[in-house]
């Protein structure tokens, strides 16, 4: 599959420029796993005193790098860390070879970078089911350690990428007490899942100076607002991994700092969307916003219902301005509505209202706003205070093509 | 849309011939309600003293008919009944003028057929949110009236199509204490939902005496093993809409008869494989077995986290026997589930086993398999003993060609 899908028409114009991250260098090789001609392994390693958080799929049938990872959270980080991981093959659902093969390539990383075995984050990414030929990682951990390089982020980026069909990055710069920290990021996703199982993967590194606990906390609470907001297809997948760790070679504390935190929400933000825009088969990127209802989590059930419905999707890769299907989604939710309060937006467009259509809706003008490649849809429950956004994107031929055309 | 598309390649040779239920009588017109040079409104008229028991949506957003019919339930039978479907439009989202055109229809139904207005049920199934031109039903009143016959089932059952690609029929005799009680029954939908939010209907009539009280309880038991059990896209309508009526023509009593229920059984899930055969874009049958399962519960979670799956069912769809993604649906449902002690199979075909791939896979047998128009797949957890079976269809550029490429 890898390098015959045509660039997403969501993708931005260009990778963007990534700064160097003090205390962070990165390295990427062509170690054969599954793909030819291409890079498949990279290497992140973190300086001493580096504070490593993470958040990782909920799924039931974990993948064993998974598994590894959350047992290493919280540990002792004065001696540094690293992040290893793999494209083509992704180790999971291999019995007990898969934790065999993680400890096979920790133990080797810990040797060939001097570090804490218990300080080596893995993850793999690409067909399930399969054993993980750990030996070939192995084999090019001199050549990695080797070429590590503070400005090799893009050249990592790329050698995670499975059916992506671009590379994502982002970065911010936030100033605290008159000196800069700086935040780079990239991620990897086309869809909640790709074809063989290949999913989400996103690593952001930053200067500041933040201790494990308080940088664990903010994670989690940013990922609520952010990669937990998106949507392709609605299948999770078994490796979902996000990792973020501080360096704190800025030496400037970030901990407890608004612009900081908004900064880092800005870029796992960022991150997400471009997920969404390489989302398989996408041509509409679509935000599904949920105002007046009983509860946050209602809104967030009403949002998700509408941005995984195959209907309220398929209308949307239509451009047809189907409110009907909107309906539908709300009532379906299971969470608390009104037909008779709710109101529908597409855009500024009221198109719904009191239980029918607005005496102001023009069907012409909501055709034409459906064929902007950005669109929003907004709800109104009229029942409450409680509010969601969720990110997703269009269901198309493009999807079917992906997943059902193609074997994997 | 309707007469558009070609004939569901999962259709049956032919519509069942259904024999008259005594006390049951039915009649057809053309009155133009949206659709030109077809029948679109059917009209049932049942005996006085027929229990009548129905299953409605739980759709937050339910159309008029629905709640209508919701409040009519359990009423007095001795003066009959009448059944009144048009297709076309909806009725629903369409705020007071909905109930209005209710009113309108079951008023003139009442006068015309000289039964309690508070005894005539209505559905309407077609386009959502536009007003429904009751006078043009009103109007053809009288014509259904003249032409109730007790052998126009097949006539009514085609009334009410929509983007149906055939009708949908099925019958059971059943002997009690040496006398025969007859059972037939007919459905539309073409998944959950269709393009202009049509749905679900099915209508069911039995010559046997049970009173309203235990018709509605077997009823609402068999629609959680039967109706309810079904899938084509998730997506769940604002009309669906399952009547039983049982005229006691007979004077044979089926209360608390086994082999009445199992018959009764019989006939509705008949009906409702019928419905996922005609899933849009449908080319694949598909049973989803799960056992082993902490719960029922858990095993319905699971089996409908598969059946929903846009990623399991566009691997269907291509014949791929990508087990994968069957691990990663169980782990995706938020049911209890132990990679390492389920098992998966494909038919008879051992799949997966012990957190890995069985021993005994073989991927050129298993992709065989999967060439086959109907499809079992089993999964078994082997932490409990809960089970469930749901049936769906495959996810095909079909489905993206009627929901998304078509306007409705």
């Amino acid at each position: 599959m890898v390098g015959t899908l045509p660039v997403s028409p969501l993708a931005p114009a260009s990778f963007p420029k990534l700064p160097a991250i003090d205390g962070v260098r990165f390295a990427a090789v062509s170690a054969g796993v599954r793909y030819k001609g291409r890079t498949d392994v990279m290497l992140a390693l973190l300086a001493p005193g580096t504070s490593v958080a993470g958040v990782f799929t909920r799924s039931a049938t974990r993948a064993a790098p998974v598994l590894d990872c959350q047992a290493k959270l919280g540990g002792d980080a004065s001696e540094g860390a690293a992040i290893l991981v793999n494209s083509g093959n992704a180790n999971a659902f291999t019995g007990k070879h898969g934790l065999d093969s993680v400890a096979q390539i920790t133990a080797a990383v810990a040797s060939a970078a001097g570090i804490p075995q218990e300080r080596v984050f893995t993850a793999s990414t690409g067909v399930i089911g399969e054993k993980l030929p750990h030996d070939r990682i192995v084999a090019k951990l001199d050549e990695l350690v080797a070429g590590l390089s503070p400005d090799a982020a893009e050249t990592a980026a790329r050698a995670i990428m499975t059916t992506d069909t671009f590379p994502k990055g982002a970065t911010a710069d936030v100033e605290i007490d008159g000196k800069v920290v700086r935040i780079a990021g990239f991620a990897k996703g086309s869809g909640m899942i790709a074809p063989d199982m290949a999913t989400m993967l996103v690593y952001i590194f930053t200067d500041a100076v933040i201790g494990q606990g308080p940088l664990q906390t903010m994670l989690s609470r940013l990922t609520d607002k952010t990669f937990n907001c998106i949507t392709v297809d609605s299948d999770t997948s078994t490796s979902d991994s996000l990792i973020l760790a501080a360096t704190g070679a800025s030496g400037v504390s970030a901990e407890g700092d608004a612009g900081f935190e908004e900064a880092l929400h800005g870029v796992m933000l960022n991150l997400a969307h471009q997920v969404v825009r390489d989302g398989e088969g996408a041509t509409k990127f679509v935000e599904f916003c949920v105002t007046g209802a009983a509860s946050d989590a209602d809104a967030r059930t009403h949002a998700l219902s509408m941005a995984n419905s195959p209907l309220v999707k398929t209308a949307i890769a239509g451009e047809d301005p189907n409110w009907g299907r909107i309906v539908m989604a709300v009532g379906k939710s299971g969470a608390a509505a009104d037909r008779d309060t709710l109101s529908i937006r597409f855009g500024d467009l009221l198109v719904a209202e009191n239980g029918w259509v607005s005496p102001s809706y023009s069907e012409e003008a909501a055709a034409a706003y459906m064929k902007q490649q950005d669109l929003v849809v907004s709800v109104d429950l009229g029942i409450g205070d409680g509010t969601a956004r969720i990110w997703t994107c269009d269901l198309t031929h493009g999807y079917i093509d992906i997943n059902a055309d193609y074997r994997s």
